[in-house]
């Protein structure tokens, strides 16, 4: 029986529940505005560990374990985990799983990648491959600076556009028992590439592959833009928040205050010295897993519609003056 | 309704059919003993392009042409795209694909990402989420070895157990309608670190995970080893294949002259300089969907259980003295 509605969505026909959901940060984002949301605050970027490599694999490693001691032990087993990060062969995910004992699917979204495993997570589920499944992501701003731009040492200048990566990551578990905020759609991305090449201006790049997927989701389900509370883009940035608000209205989509985005939630953009606002696959993980669960647990938002937005290129691909392609991976979140 | 069986493996109810397939491959493989079979040889490894990182995502591109051009249009709309590669962040797919307009979701497993997107892809089109889903990986001796290694114009010695990236790439249509060969049981990979640090010496770390899967997958399901005509793992190379049937038969699994690996098929061992064997994501993507689907079509198997295997190791992690994650994952291909 066919779930599909419209080119890009499906509906699921016994949405999966987020049953568990973590979220660690580094020190920077501690400090930020939603501080107090996050299940842990490490001190130092090293997080005493060698190098930043393996203190990222730390990072998926010790949110999954929070993710595991926080769910139900009546939901089972956990059959799949889906993971992905920025580092070259996904790095951190696969030394932060490698002792978890688990079959893993590892993904690949860029920044978008948390929306992407939850959106393939909530298909298992449904789909009645799973009973539970964790999905998780990672990024730090000095494994990214150090492999994406230039060595942290050099104290490069960072230009106006630019964003800042978060030190942090978080998961959820999405299962097909117990009660909880659900999934309910997934509209998955295409890739879109409007020909920009500054890599320091990735949120003007992303906003357009944002508006695409979104609109998509507007268009497969027919539903309203008042449905959702609020539709949290990760991460645009405020350029590419901009850019994105006014492609949606050019569509006919009148967000009217409901658009915002994870990287401009995580920092006080006028205090923290990050420019446009966060970005990094662990930036939307981080700010939906501690921020936006927990206000609709709390009721200050009945439906959100989360877009993941990711630039999917890579340090070669820039010095070879190549534009950068994009893709967005939108997923419902719904309390019942 | 839970389509688990056991630990690791689901069954597919209704199992996807593989109702297109194609292989594109550099001109060191059109020479092997596989060169008949492909689709396309081109002639130099730069295929006409700038740099090695573009010939890649052009292969990519050419493979998925083909995949659509040779898929029955009665079957309807391709829904999704799976596809990763080795390159950092997965570029030649995301580059390849980027005008493709289809949803894409990008998956990382080193080597083993053919039979990630297959058994990911058989589970979107078995759960109703997609009609048809394609699925394609590639790889490039020139990129791979440029981003891995050295720089190939130092013309490094190689080691007697290193493998030789394969340049080429391969994909499947998987479709809920059709007749052909189908894809029955998907049994996902754990992540495997048996401590090996030697990065020119995979096929022996990889070889582990493959036989973990292997037996997970018999285990599962509780089929006899003379089920399948052949057990086809890729890439483990010569040493790999042996310590992978070594392990096999220490777990109860003699595979009696069942066993193969698609890095000892693609080239002549003794007349082509290529060590171990051949490696990387296009290999087993090539030669599956060139020759293996090719000779079951043909009758000459009736099963074959496919098992591919990813090294998940970067440039970084064998430079900071790390072991080498492993993963392998197994989907079974089936003459109805």
């Amino acid at each position: 029986m066919s779930k599909r509605i419209g080119n890009q969505t499906v509906s699921l026909s016994v949405p999966p529940k987020i049953s568990s959901r973590a979220a660690i940060v580094g020190p920077k984002e501690g400090k930020g505005p939603l501080g107090l949301y996050f299940d842990y605050i490490f001190e130092e970027e090293l997080w005493g560990e060698k190098s930043w490599e393996k203190a990222e694999s730390k990072l998926v490693k010790e949110i999954f374990s929070l993710l595991e001691r926080k769910m139900e032990k009546s939901l089972g087993e956990i059959n799949y985990l889906l993971a992905g990060d920025l580092m070259n062969q996904c790095l951190a995910s696969n030394f932060g799983l490698r002792e978890s004992n688990i079959p893993v699917f590892g993904v690949f979204g860029a920044c978008s990648t948390m929306a992407e495993t939850m959106g393939l997570g909530a298909m298992l589920v449904d789909g009645g491959f799973a009973d539970n499944v964790a999905c998780l992501t990672s990024s730090h701003f000095c494994t990214a600076e150090k492999q994406f731009r230039y060595p942290l040492e050099l104290g490069n200048q960072r230009t106006p556009s630019a964003q800042w990566t978060v030190t942090g990551g978080g998961g959820v578990i999405l299962s097909n028992k117990g009660a909880g905020i659900e999934i309910q759609t997934v509209t998955t991305g295409k890739i879109v590439d409007m020909g920009i090449k500054d890599a320091n201006n990735m949120g003007a790049a992303m906003a357009p592959a944002a508006a695409d997927t979104i609109c998509a989701h507007f268009m497969d389900t027919g539903f309203p833009v008042e449905k959702y509370d609020l539709i949290i883009t990760g991460d645009l940035g405020s350029i590419g928040n901009e850019i994105c608000g006014e492609l949606l209205r050019e569509n006919g989509i009148d967000t009217n205050g409901r658009l915002n985005d994870c990287g401009l939630l995580i920092y006080d953009l006028d205090d923290q010295d990050v420019h446009s606002g966060g970005s990094g696959c662990g930036c939307s993980a981080s700010v939906v897993a501690a921020y936006i669960l927990r206000e609709m647990e709390k009721g200050t938002y009945k439906n959100v519609l989360f877009a993941g937005t990711g630039a999917l290129l890579n340090q070669l691909s820039v010095q070879q003056g190549e534009t950068i392609p994009c893709i967005s991976h939108v997923v419902s979140l719904n309390t019942k």
